[in-house]
């Protein structure tokens, strides 16, 4: 068996950064922990931690991190039968990715669930969907929300419904670059804003709503609400999920630039197939507040 | 000298992922794209763009893009004196780095400002404060808003002022973790938000406003508005600027859990010693924006 006390140690340093904040976090003096770190080390052969500010893992670090993970999850279960508690520093913590628009709308309320109901820590990284599948074949994340529907090994995925897009614009923008309207040739022309170079939103919407592509100045804004922001600020015309621009739009605070033309885009969970209460907990959570939200869902 | 033209068609590839989007950018054929940047390679002898979904630049490729903004960065105020337009796909485009809560409080209204004075693309970033110093250094960025100060070679350091932090959380919150008051044993064990693992603000507010080290359970939500929203739905407390908060507090969704102690973090405009009018806009954009919301600023 693996020296568990020893990877704890390991993981702690992983998450805080650095040997004396793990030190504080297990409640033991920061020597024992560089102890256990090295024992661990000599006795694998292989370092673990690259010390830094802050110390990072190695390849082998993450993936024993992550296994660590996955055994604290199935203990968590035990818990209750061998009627004892966590030690300090043997919080369970689930690594979830999440993108940044789900984020921003419905996934709040599922963590909120989730936290009122099992006591377990989130951590949460926003989703480069470029990257989820092998932080989640890696056992990097327990779960993933993401935009992409992309069959992983040891995991099942759930469809979550589509998130719903309108086209904005602030009403001096709209002055500034339509004051005959939207035309497909102003339109062409405008400044737009793009998310990154993954965000086709605003190209779709012009090909469906005007037929046209889209040749004018291009903002890009990697968040958001800061898209959103920008967006009020008047330096471009986006996509923006229908639910975060609402009150906007009541308040004519923005414009909507067609309101008969919508983009969606399905959304997916994608979790690890462990038979783990908490798992199954977050899982609850995140269809409801999803299903509350997200349009056709499940 | 280095062929331009070439060049043009690298960046314009890394900005766009594909060859395809590159050719429709630039209104020449893919086929040409492709020749442009494979002729390039050959006569550096060096492979500048690693062909993929998407393509990426190498270290080379990198360095050499950045060159490029630069050179039309300066061109960009020769344009008066030539009686010249950009052509197709020479769109000038500023890289910047944004700490996430700059981006989420007073940095769109300096982008909407310079956008309205300046016809070039702002191409943001968000800042991982780990990697300014070197990505201003590489020429990656032109400039970065970050919140430690930094000396860089070849750039100019502005302080903005400070950004100030209020601790709160939600009623609902307050109600289950703090039913006699934020006592210091009860705020060390509620569950807390955190940004990443160089957030140390709810640790600072702690030992500033009670004295305590924290020891309860941490969920970990690196993105600022996230973190709010997180607030809002009652998964912990956590620092927040004010600005954001002001509203939410004034409406009863969020308590202010000390309003005697608040937390500064200085902020400032890092940016690269160039006599270039869109910088030098950009600049002023910057310090107006930060001087209406930031304490302290010059």
């Amino acid at each position: 068996m693996l020296d568990y006390p020893s990877l704890a140690a390991v993981a702690a340093v992983v998450r805080e950064g650095t040997f004396e904040r793990a030190a504080a976090a297990l409640g033991i003096t920061p020597s024992a922990v560089s102890q256990r770190v090295r024992g661990l080390e000599e006795r694998l052969g292989a370092i673990l931690i690259v010390r830094g500010q802050p110390c990072e893992p190695t390849e082998l670090g993450r993936t024993l991190c992550a296994h660590l993970d996955r055994v604290r999850l199935l203990e968590h279960d035990l818990a209750p039968a061998l009627g004892r508690a966590a030690g300090p520093g043997e919080r369970l913590t689930l690594p979830i990715a999440v993108n940044s628009d789900s984020l921003a709308t419905w996934f709040p309320a599922a963590a909120a669930a989730f936290g009122r109901r099992v006591d377990a820590s989130l951590d949460l990284a926003l989703d480069d969907e470029a990257y989820t599948a092998a932080r989640l074949r890696s056992g990097e994340v327990l779960a993933a929300v993401t935009a992409e529907r992309e069959p992983v090994q040891g995991c099942r995925t759930l469809t979550l419904g589509a998130l719903r897009y309108a086209a904005c614009a602030s009403p001096d923008f709209v002055a500034r670059h339509f004051p005959r309207g939207v035309t497909a040739e102003a339109l062409a022309a405008a400044p737009c804003l793009r998310f990154d170079r993954r965000d086709f939103l605003q190209a779709r919407w012009a090909k469906a709503a005007f037929g046209i592509d889209l040749a004018g100045p291009v903002h890009w804004v990697p968040s958001t609400h800061g898209f959103l922001d920008m967006t009020l600020a008047g330096l471009g015309w986006g996509l923006h999920p229908c639910g975060m621009v609402q009150p906007h739009l009541a308040a004519g605070r923005l414009v909507d630039l067609g309101p008969e033309h919508r983009v969606e885009v399905p959304l997916y969970w994608t979790v690890t197939r462990l038979h783990a209460a908490p798992l199954r907990h977050l899982t609850d959570a995140v269809r409801i507040a999803a299903r509350g939200v997200l349009v056709g869902g499940g």
